[in-house]
């Protein structure tokens, strides 16, 4: 798993439908978060509506923690970010979720993100628990992301930065050798001469190199370069005297 | 406002949910998107549960283009991406949205990112009409994210560049327009069909998606596809009946 002693925690306060706790479960599990602690849910837990809505994320609510207050849901971390749109008057940092992930990925001890209820967002004795604050930088004219929105974001760039979630490898075969290239250029030339394409004669010499360009440019691999013969001698003599491509 | 020329276009292809429609609006409003087009929505267009999801990115659905085929969403689109989870036997360059981002910012000319319908995703014939493939990097163990959270995540790294990134000076033409590149897929298929190359009929389709896949590789501008129609018409006719090419 990419779970790791880094791994933010996430907090919501005083959360309101079930079905955005498990909207948040789906957007943490889907990038490796798998801590969750709720404070004072509104309609109390566990709440019905949350699993539906996690699709399949079950680990993360069946693992959280409830607390009555703020000050006991985190108590034993190091680290604790609010997540709000930016107010006058903060007098904490203010970090993006790319810098917070830096900072947790670098931290030794717990991290949390705290995210506050859906319509209020966090009060300011809640913002005051924490040492920083992660805003998204959003559209300045028109910020309505919601809890499961800014959660995704946040795990998001946690994931980023986890060793074992490479972005996907690709096995994409290698162009072909120059010489296989060169001898698809040398077929389709011929073809050329043959159609009189290349006239006058001098400038026969600055159309191949146009042409040189033009094919040099796909990067095409190996059977794709045969399937461009392939294709070449099928136009040229008609499917039965032809080899079948691939 | 953040939009300049290169923000890519939306692109949802066979979406369902009036709902689902109405999310993406918004998730792409938070980050600054505003240009949406729809191919063949299962309900019609408009529909009436997308405002309401769409939470007052009311003007992201008012704009919102609606075509029949993919082809004509995406005929003036240089840069095409698909959305997908990786599959094998992927021909194409999959890279994250971050990198996505990166090329969109710096690329001249229009780019357009497609997001297939709720549970099926995009089809083959679809990820064919794409030059490169933009894979989230996922949970391994627990994939299972929504449409609206596909749009947020390539939105959100597309806005987070644009207070970096300056308009790009770069004098390369840009691909041509999709709608140039199927003619001369269009030519090509015609010659080949002629000299009897797609048989037997049952494989037809799977070769035409091979070459179409190869044939959008190389991201030919409009004067090389020309060339290409070029030699095409001389290959076919002889150079006397065909245009010479520049």
């Amino acid at each position: 798993m990419m779970q790791n002693g880094h791994a933010p925690i996430i907090i919501l306060v005083r959360p309101q439908l079930g079905e955005n706790i498990g909207k948040a479960a789906r957007a943490m599990l889907n990038f490796g978060l798998t801590e969750m602690r709720l404070v004072a849910p509104r309609d109390g837990w566990p709440n019905p509506s949350a699993g539906p809505a996690a699709s399949g994320a079950d680990i993360v609510l069946a693992n959280a923690q409830v607390f009555e207050t703020l000050g006991e849901a985190v108590a034993d971390i190091h680290h604790v970010y609010a997540t709000t749109v930016r107010k006058r008057g903060v007098t904490k940092p203010v970090v993006t979720p790319e810098t917070a992930a830096d900072e947790i990925c670098a931290a030794p001890g717990k991290s949390a993100i705290l995210f506050g209820a859906e319509r209020s967002g966090l009060d300011s004795s809640e913002v005051g628990m924490a040492r920083k604050i992660i805003t998204v930088p959003i559209n300045p004219d028109f910020g309505s992301l919601n809890l499961a929105q800014a959660v995704i974001l946040c795990a998001y760039e946690w994931s980023k930065r986890q060793q074992l979630v490479s972005p996907p490898a690709t096995e994409i075969a290698p162009p072909a050798p120059q010489a296989e290239l060169d001898g698809m250029i040398e077929q389709l030339f011929s073809m050329l001469n043959e159609k009189g394409y290349f006239y006058p004669p001098d400038r026969t010499e600055v159309t191949q190199g146009t042409l040189r360009n033009l094919l040099t440019k796909p990067g095409w691999n190996s059977g794709e370069v045969r399937t461009v013969r392939g294709m070449l001698s099928v136009l040229k003599k008609g499917k039965g005297d032809a080899r079948t491509p691939d």
